[in-house]
């Protein structure tokens, strides 16, 4: 194993670039692994583009499979050459937060079990460092390839973990905003969790009937249709649940306004701002109305079943690829996914399967 | 029993007065209560200031006991001469929304649930009418004045309810923000479900300690202390619930700063315009908090629970009086309500035992 | 409207046979459905074989399909004409116990929301009565065929209860003991509410291959395999809900000790004696398991959102029918249903579309 | 310190007895603890009356305070002198047991979560050893004395945690078998969450009246009274929830029996053999019952909240002490324990303070 490599890292605002830098060291509890497949965020933009505070350097990325090159010395539950996968929050398992439920606030720090790029380099790199390796690593079953498992390590977590809060009840109404993948992946959630009605809001005609084929009953274009009049008529007075996913505050704004009295509404998208909870949507604060927040859960377990999930045929998750890169030119996917554009979702990218030198 | 009755009106914006109006007379299902006593609600302060729409005449008040005075035919529970009293809050128990278990939504309309002044006549009246009787009415236990029981329809009621929809952790910490009658409840109500620390929010010395005697720990004040720093400080880092029961749009977005990321916010406080959740309390949207709002629920198995609290002596309501009028003079009482002087947290209404015209 | 009709009743220990019956009267809140489509429930040989006291001449059925003939003055919501189904349980939705979000055991009674045939006649009929119409009728929409809509009233119902009940996790694993018609639908259930693994239990060839189409991944047979060591295996240590549709004793055990510690068992089957609970799958009291049972559940929000389901083809439940009969020849459906021969399932029995004397 | 230590041991079926045993060393992430204060618990006795296989030698015990005296190198919350205690279960946080929030089945092993005396030494010593020190261990407030503190750590723990899980509505109504020390707790568990009707079940007169000092409101002794009919009557026809805390194959049916159709029963005894659900008590399995079993939670999250219910005054536990030993006198404790003479609830065991060579 080489001790550097290469990692597509954040240079300045609205920029990125290849790096050089060592290959990172695991603590005693820790893991180091090589990256065999990845893919980017729309929040990897985001962070570059001023939602994030961040040293020049950082490396980006927190979607990857790969395979175990190191462990400390604490970790027992795997070995160099296991191949794995895990989420793209990682939290230490142990603080009050992750006692309480909640990892993804690790360290009671609002998103604190995002570590990721936030607090230390990310997965766009020949190798990544895994904190607290034991509870967040799992084991990628042979019989799937990385293009299975990678979108389950944060579009799937979030969409699903979004569909979970919004405690649609079975055979009940769901409306989810804005079709991007992670919009995708809780439109499929909802149907894998019983949802009987799943409508989808989205403008982008390609994106719309990507929505029908991951499970969407019907799609409200809100650029033709007034969308509160239109989700509220086909929902036969207003969904049981709403699920935003576009990261706009209009978005969010109709969540409430087309939710039942006494529905509920999740928010997986990222907000740079204040959100407003319109009069109308609220009942005066007497609605008997449920707002929830969710960042991507982490830990081993939560990732097990997700794996069953696609293993076992549940959902397919490929068909978010659009595009496919091989990991030196990730930077043109980066771009691809900061402009959105050739109708990209998700960009696949491969990386050489025996690591950057040739010899793992 | 006279046909005709008096009874304390809207008699338009910010006005208020007595009418004579009929005696009400029951459908099938319903009961007509003779009042024996009442109280005054702020929301009915801000009914009459234009925070509803409604008729010129319309009976104001929520909160009352009294005695039955004609049933429906259809009514099996409840017989004349039952001294009863019910919740602000009368659902049909048959919508989808009570069936869902979300009666203050009664009829999929928000607040639907809420009949009293805002769809029919309310209790500030000699007698008044209660829909659906067997599902609303409840027995009060003989061995309970009057005034231990009134401020458990709505002060009560909206306060336990809300220190339930906080879900704290047993032990867990809580911040109380405003101490009126419904905020005071809430401080009562998070002591009764396990609290292991309530700090209350007030600026009003006297309000400030009310809510120690009603178990506050410790009370901030928001004059003279950065209340956010505070509440955190006190909390160790961020409280696992707040409730909002001051009404404003700025406590409602510092109950969001004060809480852990993971934590709850309920709602109980009236607000009659949009609300903002600042960008800092809310995570860019993963921070894993709930929102949630409440109306006083509604139902008789709710509000026998809620008299075996103060039957068996788990709280009691009466510290909430601060004042006493007779019906005749409730006039005084409203301008009192409305004005907020002389420290009124409660008035209590006594009604001719008799009723109006010593015949019953 | 004839004033007599033909009933499939109660006769005795062990007998059933037709018997003519005035037509039910509907009181004020009630209805009387001219019947289109019936079928017969393990559970109606259970009661006529002793597991329940009633008078000879009861009419026997909980499963149907029709048009409302009559209304009593109080029903708002359905008209003479509608065509409607209703669940197998019929609370009044008023009582203690529907007011705490426990229906199925209406008037504080075990299984008192239980009605038909147990405290009134049941639906084996040309017509039969509804209490508290407008809270347990829901209306059929016209495109679904009364086959399609039949076993939402009881099969499905308590199969979906049953593995909403499980609350086993996204992904989770979870194992149905016994593949009757229930066990089906719970499987079924299991499937739409996102189970990764669902392993049945089923001695039958036939009923096995049923599970598979149903939805099951694996299939253990209790009379090759030993039960226990094979869903444990299969499960990877223990599933995280166990759910009894077999109605034995030995089922319910073995359910304990396939679970996981700190995993869920849920009882739907029908059990006419105490039962044990093993020592090695209790944990000595403190395997942090739960133990739920449930009835069907009812009312109109909950059979609407049934309906919603397989209109939106989430769920085909016409395959449980194995055998087609008339009304008149249902002793015959009986008979089989006693003694489960020639591989029965379901009956589906049709009735005469204009009612039994051609004139609705 | 020195390098051994004395403890009290299993010394065979029925026998205990000090021996010296080596002064434990901690791994890289635990902790060993100088006793200051510890106490003996009911399970004590029945392991060794042959509950559980273990081998001779083993230190008995699982509830404690003291001073931290070594840490592992990973360890980075405690620090030598700290002054600490925990839970008698302690959990590894990072099984997936523990990731599912069943930290009590730690590495899905039944009861895996319980470690002392079942899988190491326990805490009856001059030291003990604290596997995964900074997910277990908790601070003590410098306020609060040991005695105030230990009895948190198993018989508070046990009995909040299935008042807890008896999900009692506020201002329901509970019964609670058997006024040992753990019944005790849960008595004022369910006070402490909100019972509205609180009935213990207890024939010994000195431990009914400390039930009333722990919070009972009423005690049916089932010496005198037909304890099913009585506590039906007292909750007027079934109570919400029912806690086992007898250890009694018998109470553990009639908590069945005196719930309520759609109520939940808790089990926190402890029992050796099958358990019956009695046939009256589950309604033929259609009941909507609920049965819960529980061990005692673990982890420093939950420890703190217990703590600080303590500081705040929520609840005393220190008349839970009934005798006073020095630890040189435990086996006398161990002997009334287990022979449940002299009224004794629990004996509080005061260890040298300064450790046993008088250097700590």
């Amino acid at each position: 194993m080489s001790d550097v490599m290469n990692a597509l890292a954040f240079l300045g605002p609205g920029r990125v670039g290849f790096v050089r830098k060592p290959v990172p060291v695991p603590g005693p509890r820790d893991a180091v692994v090589r990256t065999t497949a990845s893919s980017i965020c729309t929040s990897d933009i985001r962070h570059v583009n001023g939602g994030m505070t961040m040293p020049v350097g950082r490396v980006l990325g927190h979607e990857s499979v790969g395979m175990v090159s190191r462990v400390g010395a604490d970790v027992t539950r795997f070995s160099v050459g296991d191949r794995v996968t895990l989420s793209a929050v990682t939290p230490d398992g142990c603080c009050d937060a992750c006692q309480r439920g909640t990892p993804g606030q690790c360290g009671n720090t609002m998103m604190g079990g995002y570590k990721f790029t936030s607090r230390k380099d990310g997965c766009l790199a020949d190798y990544f460092h895994v904190n607290d390796a034991d509870f967040n690593l799992t084991g990628v079953p042979a019989e799937l390839s990385d293009e299975q498992v990678i979108y389950a390590t944060d579009m799937f977590s979030t969409g699903l973990a979004g569909a979970l809060d919004a405690q649609i009840p079975p055979g009940g109404t769901v409306a989810v905003f804005g079709q991007g993948p992670v919009g995708l992946c809780a439109v499929t959630g909802c149907r894998l969790l019983g949802a009987g009605l799943v409508i989808a809001v989205e403008p982008e005609p390609d994106r719309a009937a990507r929505a029908t084929s991951f499970g969407a009953d019907l799609v409200v274009d809100p650029n033709r249709d007034d969308t509160v009049a239109q989700v509220t008529r086909l929902s036969g007075g207003g969904v049981d649940a709403a699920i935003e996913a576009a990261g706009t505050p209009e978005a969010f704004a109709d969540c409430l306004r087309v939710t039942r009295a006494g529905g509920v509404v999740v928010n997986i998208g990222y907000h740079v701002g204040d959100l407003t909870i319109p009069h109308e949507g609220f009942g005066r604060g007497m609605g008997d109305k449920t707002i929830r927040t969710r960042l991507c859960p982490g830990g081993r377990e939560w990732m097990t079943r997700l794996l069953r999930l696609v293993r076992n045929k549940r959902v397919d998750l490929t068909p978010l690829t659009t595009h496919h890169f091989a990991f030196p030119d990730s930077e043109r996917a980066f771009a691809l996914m900061a402009t959105k554009t050739d109708k990209i979702i998700k960009p696949f990218i491969a990386h050489q399967p025996d690591g950057p030198a040739g010899r793992g």
